[in-house]
């Protein structure tokens, strides 16, 4: 070990240029203390010994003696079950680290700090709103924007300076247990919405503003579409398919913003894992699209280019394989990176390449600030406000998707008595990544205080269970006995005996749906069937010939046919947030115009996979027997009220792409309620050197009106819309003539269509 | 039009060399005359005008005044039904009709003729053997050699000079009704049994000999793994995929022996289809592969550029793509390519293009001798024999999977009163792409003429039905009423009342699997159910308490987990050919061992899909509640008697590829009857630059042995085993280990492993 730098070096000097800084850090760096900056420590007590709550110094002293570059989720106090550290002892914690880094390491590098934030920060008092796809259900950017920066202002205030978020995997196979993590099946919507996620989390600019945090835009690339719907299975996809449509968000989002992190995904496409990658993560993502940050792994990743890829013979082979392709750090913890140092010595690994990741991490650590100040005061971290529950609420009901109404909606006065009936009625229900917020409310909950406070009646009853036992997302699963559930199909058909109308809260859970790691955990499954003895309930409970209002919770699309076939209004719901109940009873209720859409289609059955909507002309043949369609279709979702859309109008039938061509629609509540309309913008190049989707969104606007109320709404057509990858895997626009479709789903009976014609 | 060249033109000079004399015919033929030579007529009448039986010659001279390159299907009287004309009516015809070509046609160039012999010479009274998944489950070269032998001397007996035919798909997706004709999901069985299937048209040389016809692989790529089993679909597969899986057998063969014709593929693969894909079928099948014969187009999918896959706007723009990409002759019909005179007239198409297709269909014609003498007597016209039908017969034995037996087969004395139940019992089961036989063997008949012979009794029940009316391929599918259907369980749990065991068979039927084209024919289905009340039958069977023989018949692999469960034995059998009754007298009797083993592997549910034994090591994890193992894997399949295999032995265990290592193993017969095993090769390259399935077929061998009678079995391990694509895709060889495993299935259980070490 050398000296300590003086404390006048380049490196610790706030008015040197960055750029300078770096490089001046780098040069005083050994190889151990550079490797030291592409690994992390998490922070859970059984794998790091940092002892839990407390900050301990001898741990630290055998985990980061050179420094560290990350430290794993500090709210975690112990790894699960949450509740992990309040916001308060999280800084207190986070202080102590960063300030024994400063202090007792050579070189003083403060530690980044990252987080999960899938649907608010993952830490104990959080906010924590609907899944990631209920948010793409409410089709609005702002609102996403808005949900993403209450993280980044908690998080931030916790001293948490990176967060794991967002996710913009493609989701194109519902038996994978990580739906309900994505912004859905379409390439375009999970762009538009992650890249309002990314601004709320970092701001607009590329400078770093206090109540900001860095986003990870994540998983890269193809995990949405796994084998088989098996978690990180390889994605059996084309280089235009993969480029298309898996790495759209991120190429638009990295074109749109200075997006710091990218997270590579754990599979393979083409026989190469994504960690191995270099072709995509160095010559397409930095090369071509001059992305400037940083790539982490996936947790455990770069090792499991050895342990389950069988690209590298051992870890070390794993981790020269990973950073020579542009994995910057390696997560969560210290496994494979730690052996560069030999890797080094050895020559197995050239040090500039080396050099290149250590700063890509300090670039962040400077741009953050931490080398002027990595302290913060405990009095500010951030817990959840009312404003913050309202917020979630709203979103909860955005992002509701009404997929039938017989008019039973929204609940009149007739309605005297209540049953509020279902596994999911009574639940909590947040869907992975979740820490504890500081209040849920259930279903039940939302409803009984909405009736009660009309002086109403409600009755409850369980129904049948979608699991026995556990209650938290990483819980291992237990099936439940078919003989109890009969008792309480009977008990429930009992219970509605006086009401008026029944909530039947089907679906899924967290149990049933989620990320696999480990026998008695795995969240894939081989069919889209409500789990369990729900449908024996659904059919129970129509006999009585009472009125039905469904509810699907849960992380994936089912098959709801025996459910919305035997209802008289049925909900998508997914994960709605902490506000559920509440979000429910408003929308029920009809204080809110229900504004989901489906960000992904529901197939008629697994049998039925890919059910997508912008699938090639000749991918839906039929079937024997049955239906190629979807249940239902990308798109879809009603209104309490009605509204009529206008033919589309262009401002040029032909034009060149320079010449700012838009196409517009006239939208006009024409029924009696106020409501959301989501206004869809579809394209299809109709002759074209490689084929096409048959329809492909390309804009969308949310829209609310009051009754007779119209709008215009009009959406460009340029380059933007009508490019895609030609023969030679290079973006091109056509001439010819488009399809250009507008309306309100992306079934053709709901789109209003005209033709543009591009001239050379 | 010019005059007609002089009798000693170089072209009809026999002594001349072929090369000579094609560049002489082309020189001296106008572009019509040409494009002539890249079409094709049906001689269906409805569609050719050709008048039926007879030959019109006021039709050919609107049809083919200038020539044509193939006449299509010449064996059909007037398209289906079935049957078409004879043989001896086939050679009439066909010699009026090259008679006309020679004699007023200006060039008088004589047509080749070509036929579908998936499953034996679709056409009136030739021999028709099972579907090529049952030929893939025989794992039997030499037999499979003969069997397609025996089509080729019919073929050509009956003037056809081409056939289309082997089927080397891949088939990775039993939703696809398009499985029977596949030789299975392993790319190294279809490319083993596809060249025998060439070497028995094409006989050893490149030479045409008497007997012999021209081979077509097809299709050409990607084909058996449709989107969604969607026939046509997309082929969503990543360029390795490609290359190493689907790909596989067209090199393969391409390489083993001078097959003359590859046919282009529906679907599309990296948004190209297959019929404009010029990298695929130029730089790749002939640059790469060295490939010399023709490519021809699938039935209408030249135009289906334009119609299906819109990169064509019209016909000519496909037609001028087609050809552009290497396809040499639009089948079955001229839609698209009579469109390319005017194209090199505008110099759309240049016309040297034009003249590398003629070539090479001129080559076929000069090669097959036709300018010397296109005639045949129709007396020597062949139709099946007895010694065609004892193959036919062999072949069906051997291709029955015998997945479970609890001791019930062979069937002892103690069966005295046999029930036969079951749709497919009485039932004529050939397959798609089949004319009539001279006879079929039903499942009853056979099974009456056995127990009639030795003074048993049967009884018989239909049970239920698989689909309403329709016999044939080609008709209407119709559902069958359930109502209907509860009789006919209940008759047949009364017919079996005095039996003493029940052979049920149950399974798909033509109209359940095949290729789909229009509404009322899918044939790809999205669950893998047994079609109607084929369960309930099976339940109310079990219900009786008599032992049950399954039998399961059709197109492609069902879920069939019900009817093992409940039955004492159960055979997969697909589709056995005009034998299949007397097949399965002589497997449940005893005379013959059941010699088959599973070409697909059985998935579990359609939710299971893939299920293919040759997956990553990543593509498993695991279901909720499930499996995600295949049902029955990949080369498993039952004996009588039962085998010992000792674990594998090397002869050497490290090695470099030049030094001639094998792995061997003794088989054992340790039972008390004779019978067969398929003795199967697997190899995983345990650590490589790009992933490696967790096991490849590499070889196996079909053995048949006495009781207590050894062999021992040798595998050589080389180039060809160890060989994969590597990084830039290029085929490479990597040093390290590999584990070798040898056993009787693809069930780790079944094999004997041992790790051998490549060395630099």
């Amino acid at each position: 070990m050398t000296e300590k730098p003086p404390a006048d070096a380049v490196y610790r000097n706030a008015s040197e240029t960055t750029e300078a800084r770096i490089a001046d850090l780098i040069n005083r760096m050994t190889v151990e203390e550079k490797v030291a900056q592409v690994t992390a420590v998490w922070a859970d007590k059984k794998r790091m010994y940092l002892n839990g709550q407390g900050f301990n110094p001898d741990s630290a002293a055998i985990l980061m003696p050179h420094g560290i570059g990350h430290i794993t989720r500090p709210s975690e106090l112990a790894g699960p079950p949450a509740p992990g550290r309040s916001g308060a002892e999280q800084v207190v914690y986070l202080n102590a680290v960063q300030r024994w880094l400063v202090e007792e390491t050579r070189l003083g590098i403060p530690a980044l700090a990252h987080e999960e934030s899938l649907h608010g920060l993952a830490a104990k008092n959080a906010t924590s709103w609907g899944q990631p796809i209920a948010v793409a259900a409410t089709f609005n950017r702002d609102l996403t924007r808005q949900l993403y920066a209450t993280a980044a202002r908690q998080a931030a205030s916790r001293g948490a300076h990176v967060v794991l978020t967002p996710v913009v995997d493609v989701a194109r196979d519902p038996r994978w247990g990580r739906v309900e993590e994505t912004l859905g099946e379409d390439p375009y919507l999970a762009g538009q919405l992650g890249l309002q996620a990314v601004l709320g989390f970092q701001g607009d600019d590329a400078k770093w503003d206090p109540g900001e945090v860095f986003a990870t835009l994540k998983h890269m690339a193809g995990h949405g579409e796994p084998e088989g719907g098996n978690n990180i299975a390889p994605a059996n996809i084309s280089e235009r398919t993969l480029r298309e449509v898996f790495l759209h968000p991120f190429r638009y989002i990295v074109q749109k913003t200075p997006v710091r992190n990218i997270m590579a995904s754990y599979n393979e496409v083409n026989g190469v894992p994504s960690h191995a990658n270099a072709w995509m993560l160095n010559d397409l993502l930095r090369d071509t699209w001059g992305y400037q940050g940083a790539v982490v792994s996936d947790y455990f990743a770069v090792r499991e280019l050895a342990d389950r890829h069988a690209v590298a013979a051992n870890w070390q082979e794993a981790a020269i394989l990973a950073i020579s392709a542009g994995v910057d750090i390696e997560l969560p913890d210290r496994e494979a990176y730690p052996s560069l140092v030999e890797a080094v010595h050895s020559g197995a690994l050239k040090e500039s390449i080396l050099n290149t990741a250590v700063g890509r991490i300090l670039q962040q650590k400077f741009d953050r600030g931490l080398f002027e100040d990595p302290y913060l005061d405990p009095a500010g971290a951030l817990e959840t406000t009312s404003a913050d529950r309202a917020l979630v609420r709203r979103a909860g009901s955005e992002g509701m998707i009404l997929l039938k109404n017989n008019g039973v909606l929204p609940l009149g006065d007739e309605v005297k008595t209540l049953a509020i009936i279902g596994p999911n009625a009574d639940k909590l229900l947040l869907g992975g990544y979740s820490d504890q917020p500081d209040t849920f409310v259930t279903v039940r909950a939302g409803l009984e205080a909405a009736f009660s406070a009309r002086n109403l009646s409600t009755v409850y009853a369980e129904g049948v269970r979608v699991t026995e036992a556990g209650s938290w997302y990483l819980d291992p699963v237990v099936a439940v006995p078919e003989s109890e559930d009969r008792l309480r199909i009977a008990a429930a058909v009992s219970a509605v005996r006086n009401a008026d109308l029944i909530v039947l809260a089907v679906g899924g859970n967290e149990l049933t749906s989620r990320e696999a790691w480990a026998e008695g955990h795995l969240g894939d499954r081989p069919t889209l069937e409500l789990p369990g003895l729900q449908n024996e309930l659904i059919d129970a409970l129509a006999a009585t010939g009472k009125p039905i209002v469904g509810l699907v919770f849960g992380g994936r699309p089912l098959d709801i046919r025996n459910l919305t076939e035997k209802s008289d209004a049925v909900f998508q719901c997914f994960y709605l947030g902490q506000e559920t109940g509440n979000s429910v009873a408003d929308v029920l209720l009809g204080t809110v115009d229900p504004g989901g859409r489906l960000p992904i289609s529901i197939p008629r059955s697994a049998g039925h996979i890919p059910a997508y909507y912008n699938y090639k002309p000749t991918a839906r043949r039929g079937y024997l027997f049955d239906d190629a369609s979807a249940a239902w279709p990308f798109g879809y979702g009603l209104s309490y009220t009605t509204f009529t859309i206008s033919p589309p109008t262009l401002t040029a039938a032909s034009a060149t792409t320079a010449a700012e061509v838009s196409v517009s629609v006239t939208v006009t509540n024409s029924g009696t309620r106020a409501g959301f309309e989501v206004v869809q913008l579809y394209i299809r190049d109709k002759v074209s050197s490689v084929t096409r989707p048959v329809k492909e969104l390309k804009g969308f606007e949310k829209i609310y009106l009051e009754p007779g109320a119209s709008q215009t709404v009009t959406f460009p057509l340029g380059q933007e819309q009508l490019e895609f990858l030609g023969p030679g895997m290079r973006w091109i626009v056509e001439p010819g003539e488009f399809e250009i479709m507008v309306g309100s789903s992306s079934r053709d009976e709901d789109l209003g269509k005209v033709t543009f014609t591009l001239t050379e």
